[in-house]
């Protein structure tokens, strides 16, 4: 919180409002329910412990909140107040304000007419550099999500997860139910995209039933199990498996990419620019002819949120600082023939980039 | 679509923006992925069918939406394109633009900066009120959800759904396996409250294990699974039961209780008020002194979202019309002691209220 209110007074904000989205659990550990009942934090400017936050809250999720009196005040509402009215009421007289990313736009546009004088910016501009630099124990959270899912993949890589005669939808149910075997309280996506579907990057598990000698890219993560009132940490983790021996065509296309993504990843360190990652790939796949396949941008941070600040892409060129996390990882999509992705959660850290995924990168075989 | 533009052109709005929620599954059938790369459907005021709606979508996402050009046309951008900028093209001129009520703030706020002219409105102005009215394809398809719910609160009711000796967790972990099976695509919730837990509404089921001897609160939902293409519809159902024989004080609050919600559903006629009939319930309840326990409002509007127009609650004066469908659930709270709440579906039609859940609302006496 007191990172927050520096960061408040640097960017010249007076009130931060967080609502729904992972700044709120990751500032108090309590996560807003998505609905039309309103959940606000209302911080102020000023120094810390001036009792200067306040939760507004529907009264009766009162007694799900972990009270933090040293932290923010809880301000329950009734069925028939007005929760925007009490927020207006408690940033005052505050010119610029700062409103949380996921916050719903209904709500932002009745904060704007009650309060008709006041500056609106992305609350991510206070938080979102914040929130990608991790301390210790983050990075330790997020190491338990990735080993989590990386037993998960060693299950797919050896053959312990069936693949052949069975849907796309079913194989992802069977991730995910392994996902929340692992430490996870939640599945955020478990992609199951075989044959040509691995062409389409965010392909949606469906009733495609894999078949011998193709492509299965399985792309999943979720969110771990902790204590109340803390914040769970993202996992987030693509390999692919091929059942059968793959065409020597294929075969030779995934070990660009693999070397690709090996290049970028010792490219991932403190200074840096984002984007020169994401180059490093790009020109690799480029000796091949496979960067015209490769659709979308390196990685994107990831911490509280499965995407968060800092994303590896063109045109950002903020450097990496130590204790960014953030995926690495590059594909090629071949319209209507196949498709691979090879991703690992990175840190950068003064010692050098420091992958937290760990199972093997080959192009695994698995027969039925 | 066409009662979308003449819903803009009576509230005078020139575009509206549909992003994340439900607004735009319900109209075109394809979900946005709540992420930071944006998917937005921009509807231009003006006759339907002259081609000027557009789809603004990440370019690798586009192989997801099911193709309708006469309703919409495709607009892909790559990754490092500025799809904010692409919108704000769109829009134009537009002097009054409405935007889904579940867009990200971050996206509303960069637009207003690309904008700088327009005056905003929330999306829910001009969807709200035509949501509100379910055809009969809609009050189907809400009536297999409510069916598929009730099929597991029967489970609940006979005592084959396990509850003394175990967790509220693993209850509610069976009652979501249970709504998955009957046709829903997912569960929106599966609160179990047992004992004094039953005297928090929105209680998180955890780890406390159901004794003999206690209100056990199951109030449960989701969304049903649809072809692709097509928008799921909710359910929403509470029911409790007791393990053994309740005291006579609290069968005798629940009695009350059960006569208040039926009283309520009666009333919720076309052309009532929709506080009226949040009242007819709140009256009957303080005739044994327990509203002064009834901490919420009636009830919500249900449809493609769980919680929408209208909301029975004190000072909504609109008429209920033919065609709203919304829960009525009158509950009970005694904190430290016990809960109740009786909650159905019910729709408003010319020839009276019709409730789509059917199981009793008796408080069904179970044993382990």
């Amino acid at each position: 919180m007191e990172r927050v209110r520096q960061a408040m007074s640097a960017a010249g904000v007076d009130a931060l409002l967080l609502s729904v989205g992972p700044d709120l659990p990751w500032l108090i550990g309590y996560q807003a329910m998505p609905m039309e009942r309103l959940t606000m934090l209302v911080v102020r400017a000023g120094a810390a412990g001036d009792g200067s936050a306040d939760l507004v809250i529907p009264a009766f999720e009162v007694p799900r909140v972990v009270d933090r009196p040293d932290v923010f005040s809880i301000r329950g509402w009734g069925e028939t107040d007005d929760p925007v009215a009490l927020v207006a009421d408690l940033v005052g007289g505050a010119s610029t304000v700062a409103i949380g990313d996921h916050t719903w736009s209904r709500f932002l546009v009745s904060l704007q007419q009650a309060l008709p004088g006041a500056d609106w910016l992305a609350g991510g501009t206070v938080t979102g550099p914040l929130r990608a630099v991790k301390e210790a124990a983050e990075v330790e959270r997020l190491q338990a999500a990735a080993s989590g899912v990386d037993r998960v993949a060693t299950a797919l890589q050896t053959g312990e997860i069936p693949l052949i005669g069975r849907t796309e939808a079913e194989v992802s149910a069977e991730l995910s139910r392994r996902v929340l075997a692992e430490g996870h309280a939640k599945v955020n996506f478990a992609i199951v995209a075989s044959g040509p579907n691995a062409a389409s990057p965010h392909h949606h598990a469906g009733d495609r039933v894999i078949q011998p000698g193709e492509v299965v890219l399985c792309d999943f993560g979720g969110t771990t199990v902790e204590p109340e009132g803390q914040p769970g940490y993202c996992s987030d983790i693509t390999r692919c498996v091929h059942t059968g021996p793959p065409p020597p065509e294929f075969a030779e296309a995934y070990g660009v990419l693999q070397e690709a993504q090996a290049r970028a990843v010792d490219a991932a360190v403190v200074g840096a620019p984002a984007q020169s990652v994401d180059k490093v790939a790009r020109d690799h796949l480029a000796q091949s002819d496979l960067d015209r396949w490769f659709l979308h941008r390196l990685g994107h941070g990831i911490g509280v949120e499965e995407h968060e600040d800092p994303y590896l892409v063109d045109g950002n060129d903020a450097p990496l600082e130590a204790g960014n996390a953030f995926s690495v990882e590059p594909g090629f999509y071949v319209e209507g023939r196949w498709g691979a992705r090879v991703e690992d959660i990175v840190v950068a850290t003064d010692d050098g980039p420091l992958a937290l995924n760990r199972v093997t990168h080959d192009l695994m075989v698995v027969e039925a």
